[in-house]
């Protein structure tokens, strides 16, 4: 997101108790082994709420859930990994509703202002003693510092090797209003085949409608730019809550606060996308892909999207080889339109650039070069199309195989 | 194709040789180090041709080339392997012609009876020394017997592990008729990924139109049921040429004469597919994934297709993990309609099967022998809708992958 420009954006310590109002805890409560399972939030005041959601045609009972209750005030949202309960059936239903309801009892709030999450194995339900013990016992220790937030952030994670937090603080007007954010990726092969989650809190006042507005356009270019549309697992999520509570005049058109708070959500969602993408199991280098002259920007999302989800490119990136065919052929069952006769590749790194593909046309380039500027560790991709004057950016990970084969016949 | 009877089919020796008048021949000319990368293919008369190309927006000379040479009679088809010629621009247009021209002198036919195929590198340009004289001294070798054959096939291998051959003989009225194929695929990734190439002979009588319809719908089941639609390389095709030397009565109509020569074009199809997934890099299991119950045929497609190419699914199937959860979530993320509340999975191998999710609830299951089932070589896996009638059947290979992390920083 090159042309955006953060004016007086400061990133700050902390991430979802950052913004005024907002509590958050997360402990081991019993459904994985060892590690934290269970997150709570709560806003002290009830927040709008804006989501966006697995495009998956299955999905868990929480997804649908959440979706029948983003028009209302939210005052809490909790959170368990380890199950995801998703193909859970009725049973799986029930238990959702008793999970949102035995947070709202101990906060004293309606169950429907209550969203929640899962995220785990599909399949098996959830230890429901454990969990509402579990709730009933942890909200005790819902606080707003920093440290409650990273056990927030912990209690999300599922094969994550590490927490992903963000806060920033941004002026509107003469007001300072403060965003932060929690999110889960995966160590999966490919980000965008395991479940996803962020949640967002913010003291900003902002009506519902744009700060689904806000959020929507942000996930485009962030989340979405690590994963591709469809190929979502059955609980994604991105929620985001705003109380209110720092006191700004309200937003409620799209005038310049609108605009300035949008770039800051996009700041912290960009952010924690790229680092759902450096938790990505067995990276060693981390990819952004630019394509830009695009005909539309559909155009250049699809190819960016396309090319950063390769396996044939992240694996040429893995070997530092400048292997720009895949590229061209990635970018070619895209879908886009887009015309290769006019196309051109730069490869650039700390180390310098090469420019292998130059008006359709391939250029003699030297080897011992190339792989000097590919064996660093962030590498950019630029495609450039005469198609037109849009661009799109992808971030993704390089990707690295060894195929073991089972010697001999197996046992029967 | 559970639904196809192949009456009197008979699985013959050879491939591209076995039907009466077409010749062929394979060597190594210098594209590639010590492997063969040449193959002549000839028809003695001119033969009927149709063709399937790849659905990718990037599209090597010989592909755009052959689309428009479809509707003449072909005698012969020049493959490289090595290099693709693909994104080698104005240069490489000129070269593929140069390629057709040669081999056209060499068997005194015009040039537009002659098909090119190439396969390997993408934007590299063609060595044509090496390539015009290879054409004409290997013109010479040209030959009908199994033997020759062999080496056509191995010609237009790439990372294949093995060459992929069948022949087939089937009667239509009083005639035999022969139908023979070769095919490549790759060790890569993903078999969609990588350029995939397929040349079928036939000295079967039947006019332009029908043998396209048939090759067109064959494909749609074989080739297309083990690679995803728009996730094709720059070269793929697959070709066929119908001579009619066998003398059997014309096939003009949709009759039941057609049925049998579509039946057993089908059968070569299916088989040399079968053939490029059980080359699949590391492949350690061979899954076969059935739809039944579908909406529509192309939802039954989308969604076998999805399951099959699903890396949580392969690399579950490779740790003989009954997760059939992932199973769903492919499915969800298909694009196609249906019910998951009324889906339900099998898994069965020669040890036995386990139905882990029923009409829409997970059954509790005996880990053990859900081991004893996955740990077979071949896994075939139901997913049973009630959302139709319709079905389709999907091909993959497992996958299994270890990450290696590089230790420390990059030297610069």
């Amino acid at each position: 997101m090159s042309q955006l420009i953060y004016n007086n954006l400061n990133i700050i310590n902390g991430s979802i108790t950052a913004p005024k109002g907002f509590y958050a805890t997360g402990e081991h409560i019993g459904i994985k082994r060892k590690r934290k399972d269970l997150t709570l939030i709560k806003s002290d005041i009830p927040a709008n709420a804006a989501g966006t959601f697995t495009q998956n045609s299955v999905k868990a009972p929480c997804v649908v859930r959440n979706q029948s209750l983003l028009a209302n005030k939210i005052s809490g949202i909790v959170i368990n990994s380890g199950v995801a309960n998703a193909c859970t059936g009725e049973k799986g239903i029930r238990n959702n509703e008793i999970m949102a309801q035995t947070y709202a009892e101990c906060l004293n709030v309606p169950e429907e202002s209550i969203l929640t999450a899962s995220t785990g194995v599909i399949g098996n339900q959830l230890p429901m003693e454990n969990l509402t013990a579990g709730i009933k016992t942890l909200v005790k220790s819902l606080d707003n510092t920093p440290e409650s937030a990273k056990k927030a952030a912990k209690g999300i994670l599922t094969t994550d090797t590490f927490r992903k937090e963000i806060a920033v603080e941004i002026s509107i007007g003469e007001t300072t209003i403060t965003i932060g954010g929690i999110a889960k990726g995966s160590g999966m092969i490919h980000p965008n085949m395991a479940t996803m989650l962020a949640f967002i809190t913010t003291d900003a006042d902002i009506s519902r409608e744009l700060l689904q507005k806000a959020l929507s356009e942000s996930v485009n270019d962030s989340y979405n730019m690590i994963s591709v549309d469809g190929d979502t697992s059955t609980n994604d999520m991105v929620i985001v809550l705003a109380n209110g509570k720092s006191g700004n005049t309200p937003i409620a058109e799209e005038n310049e606060d609108y605009e300035t708070f949008k770039n800051a959500l996009n700041y912290v969602n960009l952010n924690l996308a790229k680092q759902i993408i450096k938790d990505a199991e067995g990276i060693t280098k981390f990819m952004e892909v630019t394509v830009k002259g695009a005909a539309s920007r559909e155009d250049a999302r699809k190819i960016a999207k396309s090319i950063v989800t390769s396996n044939l490119v992240k694996t040429a990136l893995f070997g530092a080889d400048a292997n720009w065919g895949r590229i061209v052929c990635a970018a070619g069952y895209s879908g886009a339109n887009f015309n290769p006769n006019h196309a051109s590749i730069d490869f650039s790194s700390p180390a310098g650039n090469i420019a292998p593909f130059v008006n359709g046309e391939p250029i003699a380039f030297d080897e011992d070069r190339a792989f000097k500027v590919l064996k660093e560790k962030e590498i950019k991709i630029l495609l450039t199309l005469k198609d037109g004057s849009e661009e799109a950016t992808a971030w993704g990970s390089d990707l690295s195989y060894e195929y073991v084969k089972i010697n001999g016949e197996y046992r029967t």
